[in-house]
């Protein structure tokens, strides 16, 4: 009988079900375990490696659904045999990844995804034909910052709907957020410190790394960045997301906004106001933007449709105050924005013609009604408490009961993803036993079922607690 | 009677006629020259100035064709009434720009022009249509270097066409060069130092100054960048264009190619393959990419759709070696491609489909006949001759009975704008008397008119030479 060399890591990078799956996934497929060779039992599984039944069941589970093992009634489990499977498809300089085990489910609570089923495509579609047919012109060469008819169109959505003051020649359009953010560290220069949110949305925490910018993480309190760790911080860009903190849910008042708008006019300072999510707010006035607060020119405001839209409509934008235009057309005046024309004609019809804010109201209220739906049927879930849900298409979600890292594998254990709050925090202690919550991507009718699995999973007292 | 108070820069950024026209219209405009009074007389500007009269008709006919200005016959020229003209639109915050003078010109031999008049419309206005209408699942989240479809079948085109080796996985795709190069940057990281050809394409430069990248200038002979100088440079990436080289239109023997990629095997070197203008070729069999003869995966394949298509489609693409695939997943493997999915869906069938390929076949005729007519024509002009001329959708010419900066200023005074070579020369001497001459904008049609003008521009002997 085969012997298990194994040992699983608590903390690991990946679910303890999904460390075990993945092992015994490579022994078979390289022949460690032979074809027909008894697996150990789910009772020696436990006993070896100290996890829970549920662990060792949702490995198992694994095995059985991706062939890797078959099931004989009262007698166990045994390996497949996949090596004669695989031989006649021949692929041999590779080994094949094995595949994402939960990926059935794993898109349901992600923070990136969004409902798209209200997107209009016939209109959309129908924009397309008529400017691609009409528009010859646009297979020309475009300038740096985007269409003029776009820049206009943007200028007054973000007037009306967030009180953002601009010239339509402040925008700049790009090929989403990360090339705009990128370009903006471009303009900084290399000896900028940055201040980061932390918790915080971990993109640019990346692109920073990546270009080995300084970063400072500035803690949060209830009313979004800590002003006092920030004035001390010595940082020269503040990164917030003041309309609805990722991930902490926050929505930032307005006297945090004026101190940190004070903050950056005392000093050459700036801040990038990522006005994520503000597009859905449930019950009560959205705050207008910082953008619109500042007097100084200090605030870079930025936005995407990748999530009030659809996340690959690759169009972000953000409003340059007069000295950093300046700059951007200094250096990147002569290149040509990353948009294609015809997307950018469209979205400005788009935006213009109406289609925008309908599809804002239809969508905002299936998210409204979504979220009511959901966290109506979490109250049933004993130990479970909700924050952050007064915006945004996120929340948190904390039950003491068990830990984070029991949360979420016994979640996984019933093939739900979930994903934890410490994964974000750098400095700061995480909210204990806290997950963070999408629900952009959760089809409403299976909120009953979803929520009785996480029932399930969480049901029993925190009995294997260390 | 108006006394002028300007002295002309002859080195300046702006022809002189361009500078004359300038002033007079600011002038005009803020009513230092009165509505109705008179010019000074063509002959007193060129006897103040020093300039020829070429260069005062062409400031004149600029200022009567803005509408700055009215010819009386047989009294010279009087300022218009342009406060009283402006005054009913109101326009007061911002000062107008003065309009750009020659903008009628200017693209006709501007080498990032491309003729799109066979730009097959009805084809990728369909493809758009059923790609939209049939895959909403495009709207959701795309990966880090885009559609497999597209990956499958730029590898295809580029194994048939380029003879580039890769899989399909190997492939980046990214909203222009630019984009591409970019991240590039960050992957080697700050202390690498890039080897650019000199004279070069200029787009690489201003972004590696932005980032403050170490930048080592190597020469070129007649086989492209010199392969001794960049050996002694102690660079880590070099860029080259070795299908038509910008500007000088070399097309790099294997010889070279080999020397080069042996430097690059030698250390932990890269190559930055831009596989410019290789689309078209005039005469003689195209050579394949380096990529194809690097045995070490030493070179990064470049292209571009935006010369060969139309400017205005943002896509490129990158063929990463497996080194650098991983660290490109490692810093941007969580990101989105910065390119629609709609949009990469669409020219992957553009591709599959055949539209791309006979799209080529028709251009590349047109361009050749464009190109044979224009050589013809200026053939006819003295002193001219033409070199690089092989390929691409560029040459050189040369005329050695006037300077640079004289042969432009003289093409500039009949509304024909042209570069100097000297701008794109770092450490190197210029060849003397030399242009850079872009055709893809320029129609056919119009090419004996065209030559005409400079056969007349360039008419007299160099008299005026210092």
């Amino acid at each position: 009988m085969y012997h298990l060399n194994l040992t699983l890591d608590p903390a690991g990078k990946k679910p303890m079900y999904e460390q075990l799956y993945r092992f015994l996934a490579d022994e078979i497929r390289s022949g460690v375990i032979g074809s027909g060779e008894r697996l150990p039992s789910k009772r020696a599984l436990c006993a070896q490696l100290g996890v829970s039944r549920s662990t060792v069941e949702a490995a198992c589970d694994l095995l059985l659904a991706e062939g890797y093992a078959v099931s004989r009634p009262r007698s166990g489990f045994f390996a497949a045999d996949v090596l004669t499977q695989t031989a006649p498809t021949e692929q041999p300089a590779r080994k094949p990844a094995p595949p994402e085990p939960v990926s059935r489910e794993e898109d349901l609570f992600s923070t990136s995804a969004v409902d798209v089923s209200q997107f209009p495509y016939a209109s959309w579609a129908k924009l397309y034909r008529e400017v691609i047919y009409h528009s010859p012109a646009l297979l020309q060469r475009g300038g740096a910052q985007g269409e003029p008819e776009l820049q206009q169109a943007l200028a007054r959505l973000l007037s009306e709907y967030r009180s953002v003051r601009c010239d339509p020649e402040q925008i700049v359009v790009g090929s989403g957020l990360e090339t705009l953010l990128s370009q903006l560290i471009t303009l900084f220069g290399p000896k900028t410190v940055y201040a980061l949110e932390d918790p915080g949305y971990p993109f640019l925490e990346r692109t920073l790394r990546a270009r080995e910018r300084a970063i400072r993480y500035i803690p949060l309190d209830g009313d979004g960045m800590d002003a006092a760790a920030l004035e001390a911080s010595h940082a020269d860009v503040a990164y917030l997301t003041p309309s609805h903190q990722f991930p902490m849910g926050v929505t930032m008042p307005a006297s945090r906004r004026s101190r940190l708008l004070r903050w950056a006019e005392a000093g050459d300072r700036w801040i990038i106001e990522d006005d994520y999510d503000s597009e859905f707010r449930y019950g009560g006035r959205p705050l207008s933007s910082m953008q619109g607060m500042d007097r100084a020119e200090r605030v870079i405001y930025t936005g995407t449709f990748s999530r009030s839209l659809a996340p690959s409509i690759r169009l972000a934008f953000m409003v340059l105050p007069h000295a950093l235009l300046e700059r951007f057309r200094a250096v990147f005046g002569r290149e040509q924005t990353t948009v294609s024309r015809y997307e950018q004609t469209v979205m400005a019809r788009f935006l213009d013609e109406g289609f925008y804010s309908r599809y804002l109201r239809r969508v905002g209220l299936l998210y409204a009604r979504r979220r009511d739906a959901l966290l109506e049927a979490l109250r049933g879930i004993d130990g479970v408490t909700v924050s952050g849900a007064g915006g945004g298409i996120h929340f948190l979600l904390t039950n003491p009961r068990w830990t984070e890292a029991e949360l979420i594998e016994k979640a996984a254990a019933r093939g739900l993803r979930l994903a934890g709050l410490s994964s974000l925090c750098r400095t700061v202690p995480a909210l204990a036993s806290t997950l963070i919550v999408g629900y952009g991507g959760l089809p409403t009718a299976r909120i009953p079922e979803i929520a009785q699995k996480l029932r399930e999973a969480w049901a029993e007292n925190g009995q294997g607690r260390p």
